[in-house]
């Protein structure tokens, strides 16, 4: 059988990579690709790339367009999503790759976002570990879904099961991360353009005002069961795709190497796409790119007393589509890998 | 039921782009990497991004290795492929991606490659008008196949359609071409180096010396029914993958741009994998990364009296191990666009 | 002594890099900085590379603001520099990186730029091969110049020798030349973005209506005696900066390679800036990043009748800035490398 | 008057920077350029991009080619500049760009180097702030110098303000740095191909083994007037050049923003090559491509009770080359930016 889809978005970064993946996915049919701007063109002229969808018409996106649908991908600005979903039959199943639901504290939202908080949604990473287990099991028949941020995505795979396995003082954690433009979506910003990022490197959104700060904290602290603060530097890369986590974190006293190799192995061992390397390989972020593999090495700096987790996503594959599709697999009883199949594009 | 096969020269960018599509084809099952440098290594540790098979260990290039499968890839150097081609038995399907078997005149050959002709292999272009009709019923059923070299799949594509339907002159076409550095192989060479290429690009084997020359003359020669000569530069580009060609040719009297277009339209409108982009849109090499497909844009130079033809391929996929997967789908009857499904990576 | 400068267009590419190379000139000082869009604003604010000029406020382009120094830099739209132009003072030097002055032909300026044409001046080209000598000799004293566009830069060095020796057929001139992004200026487009032009490349106004073929072959026609007519097709590679031209034409009778290397070789054996390459070596164009530097490779291509000439520039240094400040040089009587002595930013 | 120059290493990524630059010093007189693989051979045919010394034949790093130069720059492996070093006159300026000379303790350098400890040299960063003063004025008249790593360049700039005013705990600093590939030199290694890092970022050295941390460690406890650790993590990012440096540290009781940015306007704010940003503005490594500019700028993360400092330098310019040759103008007591007026290459 095969599940009617609409993907909302579609003419953006993520709402693109959504439907480049379904293209290979064999149980589902995309039915409608809708936009706002661009309602009415073709998206073949749009998204040349996606020649599968190349003659699907754009739709608007509106309540009407998007329900009546097995499965709704939205892929809209903060705030849009939110008032979508809220009109959307419960029964549909809602997979939401914005940041409106993604956390649980209203008030974090509210300070982070400056808006009213729209309410919090199953969140959409099935590795994580949690006080009951692997996330995995509170997406299956849920009918909505929250994607979480790319950063996000990187960072808490990184450390959580340091976490989980009680190894990592939870105070004083650094990450930072190296983004590809397409991170900042398809925005015409001059400091995006390719002759100003091609061949440099910066940072960006320094100081803890960054918003995936307060998503990566909740997420972290549930599964430590106590507070964990964080602070998080976000810089931009000139690669199109891809996320370099680098976390860090002081480990609690007599924890050692082995402790943490083991706490790492035990929690990605049997997951199809979070891998630990074996020791000695570095994580690429080309050796996923394109793929919904997360890739990540640990070392113990002793000299400093901390574990050092670098990991590396494809922001728009596992960061965003690919994790959105993972979970609705899960949600829909489906085998977990179908349309994630493709292996990272190297060279 | 599921075809066993040996992918030789694993290690290399061409083994690994074949493993890389395979990896999602439905009715192939690797059964062999081999690699004659690393041999008894686990691949996993060789190319981290094909997790499919990172668990095979690397068998050497030998005979004995390479039969007793459906199918064999070659990605040897040329010389390499046809000895061990000369071997099997003749019931395999052989894909030979290297040059061994390309060329049908053996004193081409000679001149270009200075050994002795191995043979000529059906020619891996299912799309070349010939004088019997498209070259894909060459290749139903056959047991050996030479794939075409990157730069002759985005030339010959490219004009082919021109001469089949008579339009073009065969003297004095001009092709200029640029080749992302995948092109050149893994070889460690300087001008290789990310610090050398990156921001950067330089002509390469300029003067008619380069091999892909009679390769690209032959094919289009054949289809023309005359002797075509060409002027073929090729230049190397600061990216990975991809390949855009401009290719151009003076027309013959009294051809007019509304000629031009129907004679690619009626040769691609029924491909699967190549395609003449609606007018207005030009081939960009990243629309197709990681696909099967080719894409081209044609335009009329009145002024000059000449067709202009730019079309992008990835080098890799279409170029090389796409196009050789197109060929055993075609070879042992299945359908054609298996394992060929994915859409081109953007951004 | 000193001479007084003002560059309007300060905030665009070219604007920009004539101060980045004037920085480095003794005999000049920057009084002023102009820019429309940008007026009142720091220009450390909009430019923080340009150190030595960051206190400047940006004026706005009056004739106010530019009258009244010794040397006037015109970085604006066609159009506007030939408006502003037309009320400078005839004592002041007044230089034109813009196209509005660099057509001698009324017919073909109002054909391709589809106004009014604003006359023509001496074209800032020192090395170019005219019936009167080299251009360099119109320029000296002179009070308006006009800079030559980047892609005739490249592509008329690369010819400009043979059509002078008498060595080339006039017709069926190819010229296929890749740029890098900044060729495009700021502009605000979504294939500039970093994400889409990063690891890609793509044609782009193919078919003889780009605005540089007229001027390519004008100035080819004025040096060869006779109606020089080509085939243009600019592309865009991943690359901020650089040009690489690819030029072919058919040989005359009885010409070998000797005498085309003799030919360059003359031509630019003397010239501090412009330079045949060692046979062996290929133009790269980040040998000359930055500079104002042009190399050139030529080849015979026996085998088509062809000499195949390919010139690498860096798009804004010799292509525009370092052309115009050359240019400059040799009209206030100053040596001709004064600001030019960089050498390429390599790696 | 002139000094006269030996580049040893001069076909290398350092040597060559160092030609670049002083191609454009109006004091020195490079002589003699040496390198050991290459020697005999002309710069021109090695280094295409100095055309000011392309036709200096490559001599071999013996004393005897040293020696009889008023300044010998030794950019050579470690080990080999310490041999030549010792064997060098007492009078002539010796600049190593090596590590030989950079730690002043024996025991760390043993630990990180595995060899003995050739000595300790003045250390070449006049911007360092230290117990006497800036450490500018141990270096003139200075006859032996030791230039610093381009890691420790960014990082001891980024924090050197603020343990020069105690306003950070010495324990728990962490520092994560992205490095363009020239930073791993010209050595042919897979990972540093086009092909395998264009597009992509990876981490390597990670978990305290770089042999830049004892350096930093050194040159910050020294300021600090205790024990100053860090954890050090490196990555390498997709372009030719640059640093870009994150710093992070705990700031002590009762320090806040107000106090960071006095403290590090107060050290930088007389120096010609270290800048800290207004505020707004962010470090981007392309903004001084090529310059011996460094810039930086801080955040106060005050949820996490860190100050958060990116610096951005050219690894090649002022993380190598331009720093020796600021050192150098310094010990000869000629006008510190000499040779080095050449604003960042943007775009």
């Amino acid at each position: 059988m095969s599940f009617s889809v609409v993907v909302s978005g579609a003419t953006g970064y993520a709402g693109g990579e959504v439907l480049r993946l379904l293209a290979t996915h064999p149980e589902v049919e995309v039915k409608t690709v809708a936009a706002h701007s661009s309602a009415g063109q073709r998206l073949g002229d749009l998204a040349p790339h996606l020649r599968k969808y190349a003659n699907l018409t754009v739709q608007d996106t509106t309540v009407e367009n998007l329900a009546g649908h097995d499965v709704v991908f939205l892929a809209l600005p903060h705030g849009a999503s939110a008032e979508v979903a809220a009109q959307l039959p419960e029964g549909t199943l809602v997979i939401d790759a914005g940041a409106d639901h993604r956390l649980e504290s209203a008030s974090a939202w509210e300070k982070f976002y400056q808006s009213e908080h729209a309410g919090f949604w199953p969140y959409g990473l099935p590795e994580l570990l949690t006080s009951e287990g692997k996330q995995r099991e509170a997406l299956r028949g849920a009918s909505r879904i929250a994607v979480p941020g790319c950063y996000p995505t990187a960072s808490i795979l990184a450390l959580n099961p340091g976490f989980a396995a009680g190894l990592l003082q939870p105070r004083d954690v650094v990450i930072i991360a190296a983004s590809g433009t397409s991170g900042a979506g398809k925005s015409l910003k001059p400091h995006l353009l390719g002759s100003e990022i091609m061949g440099g490197m910066l940072p960006y959104g320094v100081g803890g005002g960054h918003r995936h700060t307060p998503e990566i904290e909740e997420k972290l602290s549930a599964t430590a069961g106590e507070p964990v603060q964080i602070s998080f530097t976000p810089t931009l890369a000139p690669m199109p795709r891809g996320i370099l986590a680098t976390a860090t974190a002081k480990v609690k006293d007599g924890v050692g190497e082995a402790d943490l190799r083991a706490a790492w192995e035990s929690a990605y061992t049997d997951e199809p796409f979070v891998h630990l390397l074996p020791e000695g390989q570095w994580p690429h972020t080309k050796s996923v790119q394109g793929s919904n593999h997360a890739v990540m090495q640990l070392a113990f700096d002793e000299h400093a007393g901390r574990v050092i987790v670098t990991s590396a996503i494809d922001n728009l594959a596992k960061g965003t589509a690919g994790g959105a599709i993972q979970s609705m697999n899960i949600a829909l009883g489906l085998e977990e890998n179908l349309g994630l199949a493709q292996e990272g594009l190297v060279p």
